[in-house]
């Protein structure tokens, strides 16, 4: 399973963590694959947190990360805009992690919306009605949109809740301008900012996530393993209706499953009828 | 007015070219810019040509050129498609040129449209309604869109005919899927694909074009010198509404009035009332 892999890109909502809690045992798993000497980076599209406010999240629960091992689309929106845009001015609708991150990366803020050269758009779930007009103004005044990811809905304690999708669908409506780049996974831009840090070739690198549209998209157009895992996105009852370009190389009930399969207890060629993990290798055939 | 200048970037249609017809003295007027020494780059948002059809549509004009002088929307999508998505499929929605683009660059086109990995969206003025469900069942199975630019209507001989927008609108409409990523002007692909050919620092460099919103912006996001034509999208009338950040340095009826400029018959000091490039510096205030 680890065979000839030296870099693992681990998701973090769905895969490592539920909401506020640890899938169970998620620790441990990350601490196993780096006892096999992995180097890990844990690659999110989570745009509403700083790299620091994640390393704590990570920290709270016992699991051990550096700053650089995470990428955020909030960090790569960042280095983005610092790299390719150095004298922007740029308005946020989003919670207060991005603008940490922005200001971390020496990315200027627009002292008023109507300065904006941007309006970067990730989650905000401490959205007023205030807010939402703020970002209206600095596109109306000619700001330009980017989004850190354009997720539609995310999971939370009261079923699905509404997600970047509808922050940018508010703005495009009543602008008639649209986002012109998203950063988040399958993106060109976390998959680099991921080899960046690891700097290890793609070929050499495996993918655990829930997400079959983020992560094991993003996995499979870089030639990287893929690991579905059932906690999060993608459900069972799914896996029936993936598109191929989305079928994973295993499919794991949970995080936890990584240890059975380093281990060689369940390989690619144990196939038995309710074997998901060789179910998922039969999908890329 | 070109001191300091090592570099000019010129849009194509509403600046050099108008439909099938050249503006008057534009090939003067690049034969007088290369005769002070400057390195010359084409920067247009035309995706639905290649560089091999945009040569020989300036040569018919007796415009001198070369192919790498030539930086297109489509030119640069076929660039970043090769070099962040090597293994990518693309279908296309858009004229032949584009794909023949995307040919040149390696890039691989998808046999059906389900197998495609990239939508990717231009102008198609000979676009049919199979033409567009080819595109619906690509972005259906699962195709990420990409724009080569996102303008939503340009002038004809019929007054303003539908853009890419509304190509993207239809999709978009039909998929509940959005558009990730917009190569065109002002962006910064094409800014640095330019910048790249030149080999010229940003502020060393001058555009010429009609567009406040794509030329203009474009060249003030990177500190470059901005020179406004008016026989294209923007109307004098227009000018007193521009936003701040689409300012132009100098206003000038048509690029013929370069050459006045570059000769200093009319500098940044010389203010009348009826002179619209003096009015223009003074826009900058």
């Amino acid at each position: 399973m680890f065979d000839g892999i030296k870099g693992v890109l681990i998701d973090l909502d769905g895969t490592i963590l539920k909401g506020n809690q640890m899938i169970p045992y998620a620790d441990e798993v990350i601490a196993y694959i780096r006892s096999l000497g992995k180097k890990i980076a844990f690659v999110s599209n989570r745009g509403n947190l700083s790299r620091r406010m994640c390393y704590e999240r990570l920290e709270q629960f016992g699991i051990a990360a550096t700053e650089k091992e995470i990428i955020l689309s909030s960090t790569v929106t960042a280095q983005f805009l610092r790299e390719h845009y150095p004298l922007c001015q740029v308005w946020t609708l989003g919670d207060e992690g991005l603008r940490e991150e922005l200001r971390h990366h020496q990315v200027q803020l627009a002292k008023i919306p109507e300065e904006a050269d941007f309006l970067v758009i990730t989650l905000h779930e401490t959205m007023t009605y205030r807010d939402l007009d703020f970002a209206f103004r600095a596109v109306y005044h000619g700001a330009r949109m980017i989004a850190t990811n354009i997720d539609k809905m995310f999971p939370n304690e009261n079923g699905n809740a509404i997600d970047v999708a509808g922050m940018v669908g508010a703005i495009e409506a009543t602008t008639a301008r649209k986002v012109e780049l998203v950063l988040g996974k399958p993106s060109c831009f976390m998959v680099e900012a991921a080899l960046r840090y690891l700097q290890v070739p793609p070929s050499q690198c495996l993918v655990i996530g829930d997400s079959t549209e983020s992560d094991i998209r993003m996995g499979r157009m870089y030639g990287m393993k893929t690991v579905l895992v059932l906690t999060g996105n993608t459900k069972k009852s799914h896996l029936d209706t993936l598109r191929v370009k989305e079928h994973p190389d295993y499919v794991i009930d949970s995080i936890y499953d990584m240890i059975r399969l380093g281990e060689g207890e369940c390989g690619e060629r144990d196939v038995t009828g309710d074997c998901f993990t060789c179910r998922a290798v039969s999908l890329r055939k």
